[in-house]
């Protein structure tokens, strides 16, 4: 261990800097480089977090050579500030904090006004000649250091706790509400019962040597490192444990020693809208709790340059000095002590999307930072909230203040929506005719629900999970969705859905109004409006320009820089001609994924599938699937008209064949009815189609081989359309894509039933057409053989919803009941359906590298869920993925990552590529 | 291409011999090698399989060098053999035959008595003073040709035979009813009849030219090899089509020249019983066809002695040279023509299971082969015919001829049971307590069935493959089983079954008679009586010593010699202390699988399960497990008596807990009762419980990770329970192993739950034991991530059945739609649940690598079903497992696969390791 233990900071320069954080702690650092700015920061010492860290490994015991390192920097504070640690007439007054490299506010202690004792009580009145202020200072003293040293809690849960029952009883006996009503001889009296309460308790005196009381404080801070609180926040954020915390030991100043005093918290631009303007609130006379406890309300910082421009000048300079230095937004804490300004803590402020992006794109103009930089600060999910529709935040705020909120489900589709509730799909679209709004409420949805999913506001159901089909769809489409809100009890037959509140049950009816926050997974009762959003407005509806909207201008510079510098190409999920306008509106490049099996569905479409499932021959199979055949021809053109040449990528028929067939009897005899059919005839195949594991059943390709007339269909439909296209003169590219393959015979085996397909439209229409035939890379078998399957394809595009499901042999939607476990208790750092998971990633690397072996220009894509994830995006980028593809709403989101990806972790093959040829050219030399 | 096209044969040398099978196939490299053992081999060629290739590869065209070839090995023939082909006194006959490299019976064509022509008949008349003879043969002949070589077919399905009609219209016309009462002239009648019908059907003339038929006929032999049952035999039996096949040409020999002629089959040795005595059958004056044909009943062998002593020296010279030679049972086709003794084929003489054995053993004794060789001459699943009871052949065909076989399913369980027929577990139990024999008669299997399926004589079910639960748990107990037979409707609730039959809907009813061959698949009605095999007597009933059964003397034989040669350990699934005591018997050394969930049901267990899985707290449900507690102990208790020392991997509960609950509402009603909870929560458990996919759901270590209580008391169990025997002085190594780990946090998981358990038995009782806790890997990630997870795990265990499942995204359970199209269509070359599939087995290497990497020593084994397949040991040989695990009942089969794997393909690695040494002192030496 470095024997350096103590850092000082304070006069004209600081032992540490702001890169120190590891060390230091981020408040710890910061105070030291403010220190060095020459910013007014009360001087003080930080105490490393390598000493925590053998506090720890030593039973709780410190460097020996800790004591003497702080008495020096005791000293020095001393010097500098003119007062003396213990002074009974002028004391020297110190906060102690803890201070972590990564911000955990509120879970470590605090000590604030250490050094007073019944001797500096006197010192520090006589040199504020303000009594009360130095008693409730004292007092607050004694209760801060009683909980947090000494331990002085409440015995049980029932029982308050016992400062504040020695509070309220002084409150009752002198007949007032409030601690400000108070006289200087209360908070004196008070001061000295809660020294007797603590005697009595405890057995233990209220230590009056400063230096104890300093000792106890620095061990109460190291020890809250490991209190449950910070134990559990850590795991939720991924802090390691190894990092301890850094003490930081301050001179106190005071905002509340009269009107010349006062306290204060402001962030270099507004955080909420960014613009560049100085945003901030504060208090005169106050302390920081003041402003925070909101008992006082307090003043806009514009109002400062009013009442005291000479302070708001200096703070403006701070805020100047802080963004040139920092080259970011700041969230600074001040105190104004008799006049002179303070800076306590400053830290990169916290800021909203919008704030971000607006920021980052002015910061650029401003040439404060470069364009790559401005890419990297930007998370790319904060974007959502530049995309999505929004709730009226006062009618929310006053919704849930009357006890509205019904429940909270996952935050499935971001975006607010409100409606009618329904609880069948055909409910909703008669609903949507009428131009009423409606919100789907399902127990869970199917792709039956496709059409009723699109006509709906929202979607709401009570099973499943982040990438359960309602999600799933809902995200592609756009829709606002809370999934798996398990608390709602929905009952099909009686039309109503109830919930258990704080209020009793609540129930709803068919018809009633009902609002969804899929953003954040709140279920309101009652109709809350909605705005859209500006970007929308431009990019969808386009009922604004783009010159109009700010908001569109500063996002679509964001993305113009995200297109220069990312490598991978972004790609959509798209299977509707109106999906992929929007897709390309949010810049999509291509299709990744057309699911061909949500065009199934619908009137005399899902008539003839199911004629087709039906059907007890061959023939009779061919013949409902002409019928299907000029639906999916149109289709496809209809795409390709849209794509406009772009690539689209079109999978072949996925799901098991019992997602198209109805399940109650009524439907079932109603099929019959149409299909000429007996309904028994109707039932024993529904029966047989019946699956244990539908997730790995007779779905995929294993479709396509047994019935390769399905194949031949749908693959006829695709080249049919491109030639229809092409005669338009547009441009197409169509890739078939096989899904679920294991084995490549199974690929060659359905490639030569497309390969025959378009050889006979080709020869049919006399026009040819580009087109390729590729693979999804979904089951575990298919990334371990990917060389063999690698030599029939002509791309790969990794579907890692099903590979995740498979290499962990783990269905998404039976994983309610241990997966939020899994995640909580850290036995997964993360839900694996939404970041790639590193068994899954590892698969994906064999896969690329098996391929490549083979074909080293093979194109790999992904096409899951995964491909709007920031973290798989990165992952993708370092594997050499070709492009990713996601469901267009998460488009800008998908192209800030892979921005940020390619500058953050370029990628590494040109390098390797030098090294080796270097290492042979030496190699050879050396052979000479 | 080489030069030498055609091989001759004949005389005092061969051009070719045995092992030239490749070239010449197996039919011609035997004649070389008999006319090389000087054994009397008519003359004659054979034309390479290379010229095959070449006419494939050539457009149907020869090479030029072939004509010139053949044309002077016919010289030598006709040298030989004292004739001229196409001579019109002393004419050569010839016959043409298919010959590959694998025997392929029946697939190819055959032309015989080639070289007759009306010229040449007068001169074979006059030669063998037979007109009758010479007659039938040309007729013969020229039906055989014009089928074969010209293409004379039925020109429909509907017409039958030209020749046929022909023979059939003139017996009409002599009214008579047998071909043999043909006359001469009759004969010679046909033969010109047969002509004019191909001249005038096909509009060509029958070739008078003995030449041109050879070619013609050549031609055909060779174009048999593309014809379709032969393609399809090859497909079935993995022949590839690159082989081609060879042709032989060879002087025809007459058993059919009178009394002094005779044609027959022998064996070298028995080769039903394998006893050493010669065995075969003959016909004097009669022809190969009339043996096989059936119209005359050929004599034993043995009468050839007394009809033809000098014959049958010969024919035992010819038998003693053969297997002094092959070192084999041989299989020979011989001819005798005017009293000379002619040997036409020889091969390998396929044997019966208990054959093969006693063969092995005996020739081991007779000096003949080595032990190892010995070992390799008898197919590991043959044993099987050894160890299964069977059913009273005469009885079976009696049956069978009444027309009784109700269907086929699949042999899930080998082995014969009759029984009456039950539809429930429950009332098959009763049924056995009354002393009935019975069947167990279900759709499919749970394990609640588990103590009916124990009870029964056999099972049956009408869904599910060879590996689902039925057929794993009955080959696991060693009962009978025929699975998946889907001819079967059966009613659960009428407590009847019916199946359409050639004879109408046959229905039975509760209590009926049923047999089935668990060998072959096949269910009859009524009662067919059962023997059980000597072995099992010996070993299980001990109702045998071991000394009254020489099967069973030959049997252990063969099996020592195995235990030495082997390197593999073999263990097995066994789950109860019976089971335990039959794997020894059999030769386990050790339990590679003991499932827990077995012993979860019955009686009371099954109410202290379902009590814990209805509990509402952790309260509740460890009061429940605290019920299961003794029977756990008492079980593993019983286990490690009978184990005996011998290591025991036990595994924990693995089964999701829906499996334990009722699913009727009448039995939820009643658990609702004796548990004292509401219907409606019994209800609403079971529906909670539900999953989608449960193969993927939340089972295995997942329901010991949210529920570790049930880990706890398992562990404490197995803990206890090896307490209890080392008190009593018996050794113990207990092996908990953690089914279904994905991540090696889930294994650290629940390995500190047992840690802990084994700390507290260990306190708790003052008594020490050893133990160790590992992983199954059958869940891809586990296999990618194992050098994780072997940190943490003592040994690693292959659940090659949901490794299967999980690599392929296949559920076993559903892949009855498509898996047999799979295989019928070589997508998949086997079926991937009965012998490991090359994708899952890449993973395996990946697992073994990875976790050896970390743990060089990591004790590594085989579970799954695969544990006791012949291919799959052999992968577990050369992969470098320590042991396999299967049912007591393939343990012979493992034993002996693992000798075989071990002697066919001894381990790589002391090679290797020496290999790299060389490499590296080459290395170094090249830098000195």
């Amino acid at each position: 261990m470095s024997k350096k233990l103590v850092y000082y900071f304070g006069g004209r320069r600081a032992d540490g800097k702001a890169s120190m954080k590891p060390l230091l702690g981020g408040k710890g650092a910061n105070l030291a480089e403010m220190v060095n700015l020459k910013l007014p920061v009360p001087p003080g010492f930080t105490i490393t977090t390598e000493v925590c860290t053998h506090y720890y490994k030593n039973d709780k015991k410190y460097p020996k050579e800790l004591k003497p390192q702080i008495k020096k920097s005791l000293s020095r504070i001393e010097k500098e500030i003119g007062a003396k640690f213990g002074d009974k007439k002028n004391p020297l007054l110190v906060s102690v904090r803890s201070g972590a490299r990564a911000s955990m506010p509120g879970m470590m202690d605090t000590i604030l006004n250490l050094g007073l004792n019944d001797d500096t009580v006197q010192g520090l009145i006589e040199k504020t000649g303000n009594p009360r202020f130095v008693y409730d200072s004292y007092r607050r003293f004694i209760q801060m250091y009683g909980d947090v040293v000494m331990g002085l809690k409440p015995a049980s849960k029932d029982e308050r706790d016992p400062f504040e029952v020695i509070i309220e009883d002084k409150k009752k006996l002198k007949q007032i509400e409030h601690d400000t009503e108070f006289t200087s001889d209360d908070l004196k009296e008070l001061a000295y019962q809660f020294k007797a309460e603590i005697k009595s308790r405890l057995g233990n005196d209220f230590p009056n040597d400063p230096v104890e009381q300093l000792n106890g404080a620095i061990d109460a801070v190291f020890n809250s490192w490991m209190n449950e609180r910070a134990i559990v926040y850590r795991k939720l954020n991924n802090i390691p444990e190894s990092w301890g915390t850094a003490v930081n030991v301050q001179s106190m100043v005071f905002g509340n020693m009269g009107e010349t005093s006062g306290t204060g918290v402001a962030f270099t631009r507004d955080p909420a809208s960014g613009e560049n303007v100085f945003y901030g609130e504060y208090l005169m006379n106050a302390q920081g709790e003041d402003v925070v406890a909101g008992i006082r309300t307090p003043l806009p910082i514009s109002k400062l340059n009013e009442q005291n421009p000479e302070i708001y000048k200096q703070l403006e300079k701070v805020r100047k000095s802080l963004e040139k230095h920092y080259k970011d937004v700041m969230d600074i804490e001040f105190t104004i002590q008799e006049g002179k300004l303070y800076i306590l803590q400053c830290r990169v402020g916290k800021r909203t999307g919008p704030a971000a992006v607006r920021i980052a794109v002015e910061m650029v103009k401003e040439k404060l930072i470069s364009e790559k930089e401005a890419l990297t600060r930007v998370e790319p999910d904060q974007l959502n909230q530049l995309l999505r529709p929004v709730f009226d935040l006062n009618e929310k705020e006053l919704a849930v203040s009357q006890g509205k909120l019904l429940a909270k489900g996952l935050n499935a589709g971001p975006g607010a929506a409100a409606g009618r509730i329904y609880f069948n799909a055909s409910d909703v679209v008669d609903s949507s005719k009428k131009g009423e709004q409606s919100i789907l409420v399902r127990i869970e949805t199917s792709p039956e629900d496709i059409r009723g999913m699109n006509a709906a506001e929202g979607i709401l159901t009570s099973r499943g999970g982040m990438t359960s089909h309602a999600a799933l769809v809902a995200r592609q489409m756009g829709r606002v969705c809370v999934a798996g809100c398990s608390a709602l009890e929905i009952d099909y037959s009686k039309r109503e859905m109830s919930v258990e509140t704080q209020n009793g049950t609540k129930t709803l009816r068919e018809g009633d109004w009902i609002s969804i926050d899929g953003t954040t997974g709140e279920v309101i009762e009652g109709r809350i409006h909605i705005r859209e959003s500006e970007i929308l407005q431009v990019l969808i509806e386009k009922s604004l320009s783009p010159e109009s909207s700010p908001l569109y201008g500063i996002y679509s510079q964001l993305m113009k820089w995200a297109d220069k510098h990312r490598k991978l190409r972004i790609r959509t999920n798209a299977d509707q001609p109106d999906q992929c306008r929007n897709a390309i509106a949010f810049g999509a490049e291509g299709i990744g994924l057309c699911r061909t099996e949500h065009m199934f569905f619908g009137g005399e479409r899902i008539d003839a599938v199911r004629e087709m499932i039906l059907a007890d021959t061959l023939e009779e199979r061919e013949r409902a699937l002409e019928k299907l055949f000029p639906y999916q021809k149109d289709d496809f053109t209809g795409i390709f008209k849209e794509m406009n040449g772009m690539p689209v990528t079109i999978r072949t028929l996925d799901p098991p064949l019992h997602e198209f067939l109805p399940h109650t009897e009524k439907e079932q005899r109603e099929l019959a009815e149409k299909s000429g059919k007996l309904f028994e005839d109707v039932r024993v195949k529904v029966e047989s189609l019946h699956e244990f594991n539908p997730m790995m059943g007779h779905r995929g390709c294993r479709l396509g081989i047994v019935y390769p007339e399905i194949t031949r269909m749908q693959a006829k439909a695709i080249f049919a359309a491109a030639v229809e296209v092409k005669k338009q003169g547009i441009d197409v590219h169509p890739e078939v894509m096989i899904p679920l393959i294991g084995s490549y015979k199974e690929l060659e085996n359905q490639a030569k039933v497309v390969r025959d397909a378009a050889r006979q439209v080709s020869e049919e229409t006399g026009v040819s057409f580009p087109y390729s035939i590729g693979t999804m890379i979904e089951i575990p078998r298919a990334a371990i053989t990917a060389d063999e399957i690698a030599r029939t394809s002509d791309f790969f595009s990794f579907g890692t919803n099903d590979l995740t499901q498979m290499t962990f042999g783990l269905s998404r939607d039976d994983s309610g009941k241990f997966l939020p476990y899994y995640v909580n208790h850290e036995i997964l750092s993360n839900d694996p359906f939404v970041t790639i998971d590193s068994g899954v990633s590892e698969l994906v690397k064999i896969a690329v590298e098996k391929g490549r072996k083979v074909k080293p220009n093979l194109k790999i894509g992904i096409c899951g869920e995964h491909g709007g994830d920031p973290q798989t995006i990165s992952f993708c980028n370092s594997a050499g993925l070709n492009y990713v593809s996601c469901s267009p709403f998460r488009l800008p989101i998908a192209r800030l990552a892979a921005a940020q990806a390619a500058i953050l972790s370029p990628s590494q093959k040109p390098d390797k590529r030098k090294r080796k040829t270097k290492t042979k050219t030496k190699a050879k030399k050396r052979r000479k």
